[in-house]
């Protein structure tokens, strides 16, 4: 019973998948250790979309901007050149100014980072922090 | 008093100079978050390499490789295009197979970014854990 | 008629998607004139994919890698963020030891950019030139 | 003779030191053939900066930008993690609007690559092309 409800919890995550290059590797034959932040902030950003919000439009229309206030990430496993990887986005908590993501890259089962951020909301030119758009929130899960 | 020492503590951390390019960049027009780590990345290069250690060589002759276990780095303020930047570099503990540094990004007194890295130890083809090679920690604060 | 056979062409012409997100930018709000290479090669490592060939598995098990021997990029116009982007692929020419590749990046039907890249096969280790591998070229169109 | 020339020509060309880190390097132990677009493009904020124009103050107090409107590379051999490079600027044709610039890689005396660069300038936020500020043209070689 409870695995049948973990199982909807998983498919209830949003997903995106990402493919290993060339230029995400490193002389060390794995994924470059920066790189990851491109991939977690890739599903963060397809997650937005999924609800209807392009970052250009957030930053042109709303003058809006999200900005990383704060990463953490543990590595497990190296991925590698060609890999197939699935990056998961969970909001785990949502402030007036701030979200919180808690996100897993895996390539198949196997669990080969995870990332917390805290993500605030910023005017888009001055990078002050500012409450996150009224539309948008409205919207969030 | 305790000023001097900190001051003295201060003057003792290694420092290396970043200079902000376009590539650094995204469209928000502030360094891009994930390429603190390069940065931060770089300082800890350039300190091993003043012990007399070549991450090249560490690889190659020794079979050792570093690798990022753990990164946490909280954001304070954006670094912007041509900002000359200064990392420092402090080993907090050392462990048979791994490294604790603390670093911070400043421009002039101005902290922008802090990072607290795990680096491990690792074969440099298998990137199995494995211990830091003796002549290295031999050489280490 | 003309028109006709230019677009059975186009048809058979492989694409790839590409979407911008903030890593490609830079602060001039465009796409980082650099990344088009990633993209270039990112479509390429895909039409290889699409006759069976990962350039991981040409690493490991063929002991060949290409690498670019020369890159020739026509920016036309920039590309920004969350841009969705088609980049195709075309072989001009395959000689024993390199493969020439025209390749054009649009927005819906504006083009960005165009690359003339070629492309030498060489030993995975020593990058010594070598034959591009004969199970590779049986499969070329 | 011919000889001594030559070489004050050598002397007179602007250099910039490069040092290779992970980040620049691919799982082929090489650097990112893409990478070298940022060496060339970072000896060139360098030149600029050696005549008093830094990037950020053209984009924010004169209204321009440079951007890159054809670029092309021969790589001659492969870079590799640790080198030292050193990349030089000449420029070889001003027109009103763009520069040509010839570039070299060297690590030591062997060439690593070559690139030629036609670099526009444009309107810094509607990206169109516009003449080179004056106050610049002045000062260029």
């Amino acid at each position: 019973m409870s695995t049948m409800f973990a199982s909807n919890a998983m498919a209830a995550d949003f997903c995106w998948p990402i493919r290993v290059y060339y230029e995400d590797t490193d002389a060390g034959g794995v994924v470059y250790h920066a790189r990851y932040l491109h991939y977690f902030e890739r599903a963060r950003t397809e997650w937005l979309r999924a609800f209807g919000f392009d970052q250009a439009v957030l930053a042109n229309e709303l003058g809006a901007a999200f900005t990383v206030a704060n990463a953490n990430v543990v590595y497990r496993r190296p991925a590698r050149l060609d890999n197939e990887l699935m990056v998961t986005v969970v909001v785990s908590r949502i402030r007036p100014a701030s979200l919180q993501f808690e996100q897993v890259i895996r390539r198949e089962d196997v669990v080969l980072a995870t990332g917390s951020f805290r993500i605030g909301c910023v005017d888009a030119v001055s990078y002050r922090p500012r409450a996150i758009p009224e539309t948008l929130v409205q919207e969030l899960p």
